[in-house]
Order: C-alpha cells, then sequence, then structure tokens
C-alpha cells in the first residue's frame, strides 16, 4: 500500500535527501517505519531533538535541502531553537511532527505531550514565527500541501513544518505523477527592471566592490556568483556571514570585511568604492563588528532574497538564485583597477612554546586544505577563522547571526554525513561543547571522522571578553575532556585523542590526525582563559558599548 | 543605586527563592552581575537553557516557586519546552529574558540573536502560548509590571516570561513600599456557592471517594488535604498524576488509581462510588490509561484551578488553595464505611538471580524512607513507580502528562537544591538519560548527593512497548555508564558508582548507596530490554491503539 508518508518520504528523496534525522515519539513511531523500510533512505537518530535540528541543519547547508522529525509537543518545542538558526540564517530545513489522531485531535482529548487543556493548534501556532511555511495534514489536503512547503523551502531557503497526524500517516494515495519543483528560469519584469538598474550603476561606477552574504550560500549560486566576479574581473569580500561564498584563493577576493577591524588596504578599497553592491548579504552586528562598516547607503545596492534595496531605498524582492545567475548576462566594461587580495600568513617556525591565540590561528591556516569543510563555533572559534583566508572547494560553516552556542558540534556531524567526502574541521570552545556534547554518541555510533579541536580555555571566554571577565557566572564545570568520546561509546579503534599545550604539541597532533582518517580525531587545545582573538577582543568592545 | 534588577531580585527573595538558575548570554550579564553581588542569592550556572529551565521546575515543585535567567532568542528558544512542561503541569517558575536594549529594539537594528529582520517581539509572542503571563519591562512600567506576573504565577501557579532589557535592568528605582502578595483568605460569593454544592453533594453520598491530582502539589494544599480528608474520614486515591498528594501511609489511602490496570478492590470502590470528588486532578490520557476510568460524568464532581465541573456540567472557576482550605469547614456526617488502604508488598528473600523490572519495583518499594524525594521519568520507570506505595513526608516528581523525556534528572538536581534535607532517589532509563546527562557537571560541581538508579535496557523500552519492538529507531548508542560521572569532573571523593544485574547486587549497592550521605550515587541496573512494569506493558497497549 502506498500511504501519505511514502509520498512525503519520495518527495524528500526528489529534494536528494538521503537521510533523515530526528527523536522517536509515540506519534510518530508508524512514520518512522516508513523510513526504516526504504533501502534509499536511512534514519539517523539523535540524543535530543535540539540536537537533531542543529544536525538537519548542517545536513542542508552541506547538500541544500534536510528534513528531521520530531514527536508532537515536547520534541517539537525542544528542536525550535535550532529552526529559528534554520530560519535567521536562511537554511531549508523540513521538520516533520508526528501529532495525534485526527479523531483525538478534533475531540480535544487530555492526551500526554498536550498542556491539558485539549488545545492542539498552539505548537504550530508558534512555529509560524519561525518557519516559512506551515503544513498541517488532512487526508484531502496531504500532496498539495506537502507539495506546497517543500517549494516555499527550496524558494525560499527557509525551514517548514509539517504536522503530520499519525492516522493521515497510514492513508493510501496514490504516487506523484509529475515533479515537485516546476521553477521557470525567466526573470519576471520586476527582476528584470532591477537587474538593468544594477547594470547601469556597474556601468556608471569606477571602483565598485562585491560583498558576498551567506544568501549565496543557502542557494547554493557560489558559481554563478564567480562566473560573475571572472567576466568582470570584480574585486569581491564577503562578510563573516557568507564567508566561504567565493573562492578565497581567486585573485579577486580581498579578504573578509568585518566593518572598523577590517585590515588595510581592503578597508579603505571597500569603504571609499563609489559602489559596494551586496549580494545575498545582511549587515548585521556579529558581521560587521557593531554596524561599523565604513560605507552608506549613498554607495550602497543590496540584492538579497527579502531586501532589495538602491541608495537606501526599497524595491519590491527578487528570487536570489535565478538574479545572480542573469548577472553574467549583464554589459559593461571589465573592471581594470588594482585588486590586493587577501594576505596569507606565512607559517613561521614552530616553537616549543605555550600555545596562544594568535598562534594557534596562523598553524589552522596552514593546516588547512583544499576541499575540507571548516565549522567555527561562535565564540573564539567562530572569531579567529574569520581572518583565516580559506583554500579552494572549502565549505564554511557558522551561525554568526542567530549565534546559538552549541549548534556547531551537532551542525558538524549533520554536514559530515552529507559530504562524507570531505574532511570536516570543527572549532569549538569547552563551553559551547558542554551545550550538545551528547550527540558524540551519534558521531561514534555513525563512525564519522571529522576533526575536532575542542578548545578548553575554562569557560565562556566570549562573554567573559564582552562583561564580567573574572564573574562565576563565565567559568563552567571542568571535564575530562580527553576522556569524553571513551564514555560516548568510543574506543581506540574508533577514537584518537589528543591534548596538546604547545605549538609543538600542537603541530604533532595535526600531523596526526590529518593522516588518520579512519577514526574520529579529537584534540583538546589548553589555551588561557583570558586569551582571545584579536577580532573577538575589539568585537566585544563594541558588544558591551551596543548593551549599555 | 538600587536598580530595577535589584528590585525584581529582592521580588524574587520575598517568595522564597534563594537560588537563580541559567545560562549566561551577552545580553543578560549586567543584570546577572546583581545576583552574584548578593550574599542572600545564589547562582547555579547550567549547561544549556532546556536544562536550566527543568532544574528551576525541579527547584519550584519543591520550594514552591523558582527563576531561571536566559538571553534573548537563543536561550529562551532552547529553554521553552521546559517551560512548556512546567505550564502544562502547573508549576510556578518564571523566566527572565536578557534582551538587547530598549534602543536598539526601537530602532530594529540587526542584531545577533535576532532572525534579522529588526522583529524584536516574535519570541515573546510565541511565549504567550506556554507562559500564564507576559511583561514586557519599561523604564515605566517595570515595578507594576513585574509584581503583576509574579502575583500570576502564584495564583495560577504557572510559569511567567519577563523581558528585560539590559538597559533596564540598570534604572535607578525605589524600594518596594509594600509586601508583593496582597491575598485574601475569604472566599469569593462563587466559591461560596460551590463549596456549598460539594457539602450537599457529600451529605447525599454514601460511598463517596477523593481523587486528588496534581495541582495539590502545585498549590503545596498537602495539609489542607489531609485535614479534610480526616475530619470526615474519607478513602482518598490519588492519580498518578498527582501522586505524593496524600500520605500513602495513611489508613484512607486506598492506592494509586491508573483507570482499568487498577487493582481491585480499589477499582470496583472507586468506579462505584455514587460521588466521585475530583481535587485538582486532571484525567489525561497518562494518569488513566488511555481514559480507562471506570466512573462518569454523572458520579463526578471536578474542582480545579482551570475548570470547575458538577456532573459534566461546567462553573465558574476557583482559587484552589483557599477552596481546599474551607473544605474542612463544612457541615456532613463522617464517613463510615469500610476503607481499604493500599497493599504493600512484603519484601521477599533477595536471590541471586538476573534482576527483572518486577522484582526491581519490590526491592525499591522497601528501600523508600520516610523524608525520601522520589522522581520517576516517563517511561519504565514512571509506570514502574506508580503502584509502589510510597511512605510518609515523602515527595514524588514526575511528568506524566507533559512527557517530555530527560526532565528527570535536571529536575532531581532543582528540587535536590531545593531540599537538601531531603535524599533524593532518581529512576531514570538510559534513553532518558541522554537528553540531558551534560549536568552531571552540575550535579559534581554543586556537591549534590541524590541517588541515580540509570536503568541500563539498551534503548527506548517504552517505544518498544508501543511500537517497533526491534526496529532500529528505539536502539540508542551504548554508552560506558559507569564512567559517564567521572567524566563531567566527579572523582572516587565525590562520587560512587555501582553495577548492577542481579538482585543481591542491587540490593548491596542500595545498602551502600543509603549509608553513604557524602557523595553523588550512581548505581547503573542492568535489565533486559523487552521487560517493563506491568503497567507500562498494559498502557502501551492502550497507547498503540489510541494512534490508530
Amino acid at each position: 500500500m502506498y500511504t501519505i508518508s511514502d509520498y512525503l518520504l519520495d518527495r524528500l528523496k526528489e529534494l536528494g535527501i538521503d537521510e533523515v534525522f530526528g527523536v522517536p515519539g509515540d506519534y510518530n513511531l508508524q512514520f518512522l517505519d516508513h523510513i526504516t523500510a526504504r533501502e534509499d533512505l536511512e534514519w539517523v537518530g539523535n540524543a535530543n531533538e535540539l540536537n537533531a535540528a542543529y544536525m538537519a541543519d548542517g545536513y542542508a547547508r552541506t547538500k541544500g535541502i534536510s528534513a528531521f522529525v520530531t514527536t508532537f509537543g515536547v520534541g517539537e518545542l525542544s528542536a525550535v531553537n535550532g529552526l529559528a538558526g534554520s530560519y535567521a540564517e536562511n537554511v531549508p530545513v523540513i521538520e516533520i511532527i508526528g501529532s495525534p489522531t485526527t479523531t483525538i485531535q478534533k475531540n480535544k482529548k487530555l492526551v500526554h505531550h498536550t498542556l491539558g487543556d485539549g488545545d492542539f493548534l498552539r505548537f504550530e501556532k508558534m512555529h509560524e514565527e519561525v518557519t516559512a511555511a506551515i503544513a498541517h495534514l488532512t487526508a484531502g489536503n496531504a500532496t498539495s500541501e506537502i507539495d506546497r512547503v517543500l517549494n516555499v523551502a527550496m524558494t525560499e531557503k527557509r525551514p517548514v513544518y509539517i504536522n503530520l497526524p499519525i492516522d493521515i500517516a497510514e492513508i493510501e494515495i496514490t504516487k506523484p505523477n509529475k515533479p515537485l519543483r516546476q521553477t521557470t528560469e525567466n526573470l519576471t519584469d520586476v527582476e528584470a527592471t532591477i537587474l538593468t538598474k544594477v547594470e547601469q550603476a556597474l556601468q556608471q561606477a569606477e571602483s565598485p566592490v562585491i560583498i558576498a552574504g551567506h544568501e549565496i550560500l543557502s542557494y547554493h549560486i557560489e558559481h554563478e556568483l564567480n562566473e560573475f566576479i571572472q567576466k568582470f574581473n570584480l574585486p569581491i569580500t564577503t562578510l563573516p556571514l557568507g564567508k566561504g561564498a567565493f573562492n578565497e584563493e581567486d585573485s579577486h577576493y580581498l579578504g573578509t570585511y568585518t566593518g572598523s577591524p577590517t585590515e588595510e588596504p581592503m578597508k579603505s578599497r571597500v569603504d571609499n568604492a563609489d559602489l559596494v553592491l551586496l549580494l545575498g548579504a545582511k549587515l548585521t552586528d556579529s558581521a560587521t563588528s557593531g554596524f561599523s562598516f565604513g560605507f552608506t547607503d549613498k554607495q550602497m545596492i543590496s540584492i538579497g532574497s527579502t531586501e532589495v534595496k538602491f541608495y537606501g531605498k526599497k524595491y519590491e524582492t527578487i528570487q536570489l538564485d535565478r538574479f545572480v545567475s542573469a548577472l553574467s548576462t549583464l554589459t559593461f566594461s571589465r573592471f581594470t583597477g588594482e585588486i590586493t587580495p587577501v594576505k596569507r600568513r606565512s607559517n613561521t617556525e614552530i616553537k616549543d612554546e605555550k600555545l596562544i591565540q594568535k598562534r594557534f590561528w596562523e598553524m589552522v591556516e596552514a593546516f588547512l586544505l583544499p576541499g575540507d569543510t571548516i565549522v567555527g563555533e561562535q565564540g573564539t572559534s567562530f572569531f579567529g577563522l574569520t581572518n583565516v583566508p580559506l583554500k579552494k572547494d572549502m565549505h564554511f560553516i557558522g551561525q554568526p547571526l542567530w549565534g546559538s552556542i552549541g549548534y556547531t558540534f551537532p551542525s558538524t556531524l549533520g554536514s559530515q554525513i552529507a559530504n562524507k567526502g570531505s574532511r570536516h574541521l570543527l572549532f569549538i570552545g569547552d563551553g559551547s561543547l558542554q551545550l550538545t556534547v551528547q550527540e558524540l554518541g551519534t558521531a561514534i555510533r555513525e563512525k564519522l571522522t571529522p576533526i575536532v579541536f575542542v578548545i578548553n580555555n575554562n569557560g565562556y571566554t566570549v562573554e567573559r571578553e564582552i562583561h564580567g571577565a573574572t564573574e562565576q557566572y563565565n567559568d563552567i564545570p571542568m571535564w575530562d575532556y580527553q576522556k569524553l568520546p571513551l564514555v560516548f561509546g568510543g574506543t581506540s579503534q574508533t577514537v584518537a585523542t589528543y591534548k596538546v599545550t604547545t605549538e609543538v604539541e600542537l603541530n604533532d597532533a595535526m600531523t596526526s590526525a590529518r593522516k588518520d582518517t579512519e577514526r574520529l580525531q579529537w584534540i583538546e587545545v589548553v589555551m588561557d582563559q583570558e586569551d582571545a582573538p584579536e577580532l573577538l577582543k575589539k568585537l566585544a568592545k563594541i558588544f558591551a558599548k551596543q548593551n549599555s
């Protein structure tokens, strides 16, 4: 029998989903049966629902889309912070909630996982604030609603929510007879008009600069962006919220633009450009060091999926992938000015000295290889990585807008599952790791082999930099990070652990970890609790001021 | 300088709060300064926000009220499932959210921890669904709004939400000049009318029975309830959602009523009563084995904080604590019929045999001491404990309505902090523990000494009983439960660990754990994955049917 569950799963497969994350609950078990029965889908169970949402987010950032399953009430509310992060940073994640039967909902029964008031729509209503679309499936609307919300997820690159009453999961239905996506590559009239305005601006500009943002990654249009840049020889930078959108080894790449702390000559080049063209970029506080960018509305055109602005004036919005693809068709002269690409730090001699943040990130820079996926936890890690120039074919994952600590550990695992061929390098602090550590069990069960750098600096260093340097609330319990993977199911056959305090030790661990591709690499990096990357120190002062 | 922060903290102290839970974030750090500066308040930092919410819930169940602090967006959404549980089960928890400054919010700046759309009210709006009141503090409304929502929390025994923009935290203000609570003990006219109707019903009843529910615990009116029962010699039972509301050693106590699986003679006594008077009780599916109670609306009066019903007809609601206190003033004849109190299992001989669920719970029954606090995780533990008769002066914590797995571990720690003098016994399965395990670090840092029984039965046994007994989705990664406390900061000085597989081993561990009051006791109990308490087996069949 072909059921609504099968229809939904067929559509997920059509979008390229091969693994589904989540946590079982008695309102979703029958639906899970349809997943485990398939040869072409793998169920990846998580330790908790927030971790499932984070893992799905990482998977979607790498594979383009993802899905996870929770149970009604308790499960979906545990996951909602993860979904909000996907919404904020434009990541298309599909959450499927197994809910009580239609009859139970209709009769307002006082069943478990409810607030005991017979209201079954409260959690769905809460999700309206953090999703792009919501479907509440019935026997009559299931196929059209599934197709509608999946199309919204793909078009808007944002999470959607599917409420699947568990009786509906088993209803018989016919297979889809046409493909899910019927998109057109033709520009709308609005898009054509906006494209012409962009063309005119580029024709007149003498010192243009492009700033790419995270939506380039969301729409996976790095290739289309690159075509545009190469064709017109344009200088380009990315924001930290969008790092990885352009090949940082390319000669057109100026570096990562971070507002006032940006290094010269990039800073002046960007700030003094007569045209700053933002593509899929958002000038958030953490991406611009507290709005300290040195250009104004008068220089700026911003083309994004939710906002189009010319010199401060808002226009109708466009479909970003279609629009960026069309940029290569424009007619204007190739830029002929000078472009100073980002400087790379030469790897200085490894010394037998206590490791400090500055040296750590220099050594990381030398460690990266083309094709790696780099993940930076919001905190010292993200800000340390911001000014590390990436190599080509690298994928970078961070969460600087939503900034939910703990996010990157499950996210790394999700991304690693999405692209097993790319070595994943995670940089995460001890304080952040504590939030989501139980997913180590999943990493080991799934035999994942990322290289995890656990920066042990005794607490919330990012917070210490902002406020309360020695306050008790920035301390965390001291764990035995070396032994962690071993209690979560790891053995010396599946995990290699290291603890490093000096440059020499770090170098040895890096060399060993790079070669050892069959085991999870777990490198505890001990650094001082008051040490931090230069960018973070500057930003923290700005954030402290912003809070007063 | 006396600030709005100080005012809020003074009010929390006034309500009896001595510890505040939470996770720091850059929008709440200044507020936390006011907590750590006080001699009379302790900051208890958590590993993540959901755990903080659970811990606050446990603290409130024992101490009457609690507070925890999160940061805007990421923090509050991580915690919201915990708050929803407090709402469902009537636990007054105050969540204080440190948010961006009033200026940033007013100017709709694109700061971190937002969805990047300038809308600062989305998360507050989401919380309307799971809290009894919301305050968004301003310079002008702070004191009145703080007082208003704290009063709602105390009156309705439900969570409230305080949004504290971080600039508002520092505004100077005058100290409160009158106490927070100005409650009256006089019944309203409505309450008096309802009381008279209850009196008439009791006067006419020949075989009345009282069913006490969880709201007796929420309002801490166990003493008032007892006075009523003793005065009129009434037979009483509790629902599983409300276990502990009445002294289970008292001769008026029939046992825990669970619907159709209830043992005789209690089942017939309750089902055939000519008056079933529910006090603060909700007939939910998990409390009544899928609504299988054997009495009807025609026999039933239900007096609860959110619903008053006489024989199926709804009346205006009452204030439960005031109402139950007044029950002892009624005039009707003492009940003279027979009351058969709950049977206690005599502790049979300890055998050197593999431990099974049935024997485990018999041995637990013998292990309990008056004054203990017992916590049962939703799953085999809760259903195993349901039919274990408690001893006097015991406090029982479970979450059968909301049923969020993982809840009880942080909740036990919160309750233990609230009442350090009561030995806490937690019963939790391996699958549940995995969701919130990182709070072990907090337990060890705070030097808490509960006795934790970790039931290792290789996955989600409660789900296996409902559906998918051997399905992969009910498996979990196998951890090394013995070593867990040691990686989270424990040592042999602070933690005692045991692994038991037989009755003799369990008995030895119990004996040792009871004596050792200076260390956290961590007892891994290995049982078969298909073994389950009898009640759970019956209930699971009913739940499976409910889902079809």
